[in-house]
């Protein structure tokens, strides 16, 4: 097994870069069980896995051809992570094309990494066909959504549009999360859909609920001032898929 | 207006200190914005608030014998945070007695504190009476736990205690989430109740399995392994409380 070369390893910082990932378009992911799911679920997407020789043993034998050593030191030049973990690899991006049919999640400048994953891990379990974004949404390739998404990543397209447009040039119902409107329950929800998510703090902007053809709502019992997006996000997904 | 003495910037340092906080039965409070909260709803608690001279004019005169002066150094001396805000609080842990009324949650080993944080916000919203903790579950005074609350921490008893004793002797019904168990939604839920959340990687221990009355479940319709504990709490609390 070959050592990783001074170039490799800053090609590999390079692609922490956003402009650099899209224009090589491809991704990397950092921490054993995002790394091990990509190998499981995203194995033709691989282009290189970098780990130190103890850990190396781990790697199924497939991807030898495709495995580079790396010092501790090096490891964390190539790493964004304080602390990081045995090891890192670099996938390509699976190219997508926006489906019409199902119940896709609409995301209108959500900035949480947290969130983003945790929603991205949602749609997975919900059977979600796709997430659809406002282009100032947090970008899904950053490492904290990967590791939230556990795995949900390699497997739930996500795009990236000018959302005012997309939505006019949709016919599909337009469910909106907001604060005032129905009773979340009450709502006779379509198969094939769009269910539209705000910003943490500021909710779905002016021009994006002007295109909401129903807005729905979770009833507060309590006290709390308002809901987390991913928490909003999987109550609404339960109900809607039901 | 005093400036912070030494001697107040030394205990204040402290309070980090889990045994500390517990001895002197106080917890620190970081950020603007859960120090504004705690303003608000637990002021009779406040014990100091400290921040730089610049800001100290956003304080409500009514606080202005507990406020304390800082410089932007000291202040990054006694915060835990690594770009500290602009101010910090020192508030009264509050004496709350166990509850049987109304629907409690109970939390076997819940380790992440942005999801113990979420999962007050939640209780906050449903209106659950109370937490009840086993006592290796996160202390939810840690302050990541205090931000993502976002004020629940103020409103929300949460109690420590042996989880096998406080189930034992507790008649209520105990619906647990678990991966095998009735659909949640065809359950008849009862007013009064415990609800049981376990922990993040290994969900809830055996010994507190086998006090569950009703295991509940969350149907998959997608590929994802798991749900996160506090969108699986988000979905069951939506549902046991409508």
């Amino acid at each position: 097994m070959e050592y990783l070369s001074k170039n490799k390893i800053k090609w590999i910082r390079s692609l922490h870069q956003k402009k650099v990932s899209e224009l090589e378009n491809l991704f990397i992911v950092e921490g054993e069980k995002s790394v091990f799911e990509g190998l499981k679920h995203a194995s033709s997407q691989l282009e290189i896995i970098v780990c130190t020789e103890s850990f190396s043993h781990e790697i199924p034998n497939q991807f030898s051809n495709k495995l580079f050593l790396v010092h501790a030191k090096e490891l964390e030049q190539v790493s964004s992570l304080k602390t990081p973990n045995k090891c890192l690899a670099v996938f390509k991006k699976k190219p997508y094309s926006i489906s019409k049919v199902g119940l896709s999640l609409v995301l209108d400048g959500v900035q949480d990494p947290g969130n983003m994953g945790t929603i991205l891990r949602l749609a997975d379990w919900f059977g979600v066909t796709q997430l659809v974004c406002s282009e100032d949404t947090v970008d899904c390739y950053n490492s904290k959504v990967i590791q939230a998404s556990m795995g949900a990543i390699y497997r739930i397209p996500v795009h990236y549009v000018n959302l005012d447009f997309f939505l006019m040039q949709s016919s599909l119902p337009k469910y909106g999360a907001m604060l005032s409107g129905e009773n979340f329950r009450s709502v006779p929800y379509e198969k094939n859909a769009l269910l539209i998510m705000g910003n943490e703090g500021n909710g779905v902007r002016p021009s994006i609920e002007k295109q909401i053809t129903k807005a729905v709502t979770i009833p507060r019992i309590g006290e709390a001032e308002s809901l987390n997006v991913a928490t909003a996000t999987a109550i609404l997904l339960a109900e809607i898929t039901k």
